[in-house]
């Protein structure tokens, strides 16, 4: 690893740390970052306490090396940020967009959206020198192209990275989004977690792996496709043919169905009500009838929850994780949902393979997706330089 | 990796080959080799046709290294054998042993023959240079020390390396015995492919991960531990104490009470033969049967074909792997239960996990685990030799 990767990925490190880390001399390390700094692309940042009382500089990558593009790109909502070099958001937007309106609109608007941040903190498109894109499908990594994605219909083959290079001369990264959240907690966490999932739920199910300290995406580029597991042999029919996959019985939209059933039914007041006032019901709505004592919203998150942990335990027996990190929409149900995973998890999983396994709420929350797509544009950007330097 | 090693996964490569995959000067690359071959690490053997015409020597590790030990423990048998640094086999003894008479009977017969395979080939136990070991069960891959193992009563906490450390100098190695398959496999491979599975179904169920080219045994080991996933929420109990995992319901004694049960209830006569003549049924014979048309044999086999590829679709969906490698004693069974695990596989995955994937029975077949032991012993032993070289 070079460097300026290397620093990148500290998240700020002194120059015997990176000494250390790089297996460089002292004399070797100092004189590489004395021309980093003359050339401007790193900064010394405030002074850190070192062990012995003696404070040391801790280096960052230097903005003034540019911005990076991120997008989010869920399926009902659209999450943008300029970002510095060491991932400090500059700017910030977040809106609801339905992907299915297809690549025209919601590719136009991210154009527009890209604009006015850039505007917003005064740069330009000269100094964008990386864009990461996080999509809701699977992403053949080296085209960039997305392929035969279920809940982009009309995307099928488009290329967001030649769209956007019309505008920016900056390299486009793309990645599925559950992958960039992974990569997001793997950089929050200095690497110091070699083997982890991420599991998304919202509108499907989808998994971003960890592997020997790296993303892993599989033979071709499917890999963490877990929306499609079987949870239960008699269960529904699934859009993808099959039956009782934990995508169609616990996502969101299931978890939405079975909310509006207890309401029909007179099974919930609280729901009825809610269902009466606005027409529909969120994941976030049964979370709070569920805080508000309602039984059936408690019964519908420990059932989804339990569904959720049946699919994991399957994962869980042949991956054996250090970590799961659960993200997306549903975690704002709220704890019960947590507890109900957990509780199925332990009890189906092996002994060996959960005693040390920790299963939480992603620590980036909603922002994971965003780091990740930093993170994916930094390194990549990082990595193509290094050819050349 | 350092030379001998890259020569040692290459199975016989040329000084050309070796420069371009070490990215070594020419020069540099033949003083090496020339010193190797002084110290008498290295042969050159025969000759190689290389493309322009002109033939190249080939190089592979040298038999005057010393000599590997190699130990594949099934729940039902042993198989030993004494090989060269480059695998190729010196003598080999197979016989039945049941797992669970415990380790210090297993262990004294383990090296009563290890002794008679060394006289018989005329090495001494100070020329053994790496002993390698696979074991039916959780294996600390650091300690050496068995975990709790469900096939093995009385081997937990027992140390096979300490065990045989009394008798020999040389380096002990143990792991998993479906690890040591998925070793042997890519050592076979030479790494060609990074990212594939080997499923060992005889007493039990387990799976060998490789993954970025390497054998992941996860947080703690006891990665590909897929025996216990849930194939069917009504299912029969299993000795772990969830209902319906695929090992109780499709692994060798499965499949041996199922053909029972046909025998007896007067299903199959081909079956209900062979029970009176040899008062058990093997998965072997179930094969047989099958193969002069009986129709519940048949039945059997697609039925437990069908299980595991429902286990093996929720592996693919997660992992997506190229290659899934089929081995252990069900093998024997023939190609109707590959046929049924394909179909299975490819009509409950998705299309994108399966476009390219292949299912296949181990290449290396009952050899694979015996390779796998030899890979480990000489990979670990010239690892640990390269730290003070």
């Amino acid at each position: 690893m070079s460097i300026l990767q290397t620093i990148f990925w500290s998240a700020g490190v002194s120059r015997y740390e990176l000494s250390h880390q790089l297996a460089y001399s002292k004399s070797k390390t100092n004189s590489l970052v004395a021309s980093l700094l003359d050339q401007g692309l790193l900064d010394e940042v405030g002074l850190l306490n070192s062990n012995g009382g003696r404070r040391a500089e801790t280096l960052q990558l230097s903005g003034g090396l540019g911005v990076l593009l991120c997008v989010d790109l869920g399926a009902t909502s659209l999450d943008l940020a300029v970002m510095k070099p060491d991932l400090t958001v500059l700017a910030q937007i977040a809106e609801p967009l339905d992907v299915r309106r297809g690549p025209g609109d919601v590719m136009s608007r991210v154009r527009v959206l890209m604009r006015q941040m850039l505007a917003q903190c005064g740069a330009t498109a000269k100094q964008v020198i990386g864009i990461g894109v996080g999509v809701p499908g699977p992403i053949d990594f080296e085209s960039g192209q997305l392929v035969n994605p279920p809940l982009m219909p009309n995307w099928d083959g488009f290329s967001i990275r030649d769209y956007l290079r019309e505008e920016y001369s900056a390299p486009v990264f793309v990645d599925n989004d559950v992958n960039l959240m992974a990569l997001g907690e793997l950089w929050r966490l200095q690497r110091s977690l070699q083997n982890f999932l991420v599991i998304k739920v919202g509108t499907g199910i989808g998994c971003g792996i960890v592997c020997h300290g790296e993303v892993y995406r599989g033979a071709n580029g499917s890999a963490g496709d877990v929306g499609h597991i079987c949870v239960d042999t008699a269960g529904p029919r699934c859009h993808c043919g099959n039956l009782g996959c934990v995508e169609t019985m616990a996502a969101g939209p299931a978890i939405s169905r079975l909310a509006t059933e207890a309401a029909q039914s007179g099974q919930s007041e609280l729901l009825a009500v809610c269902l009466a006032e606005k027409g529909h019901i969120t994941p976030e709505d049964v979370g709070q009838a569920s805080r508000n004592g309602d039984a059936a919203a408690n019964h519908i998150i420990q059932h989804t929850g339990n569904l959720i942990g049946q699919m994991l335990a399957s994962v869980v027996n042949f991956f054996n994780p250090s970590h799961v990190f659960i993200g997306g929409g549903i975690t704002r149900i709220g704890p019960l949902l947590l507890a109900s995973v957990r509780q199925s998890v332990y009890q189906r999983s092996l002994a060996l393979s959960t005693r040390h396994l920790e299963i939480q709420y992603t620590p980036l929350a909603e922002q994971a997706g965003l780091v990740g797509a930093g993170v994916l544009a930094m390194q990549e950007t990082l990595k193509s330089r290094g050819k050349s330097a």
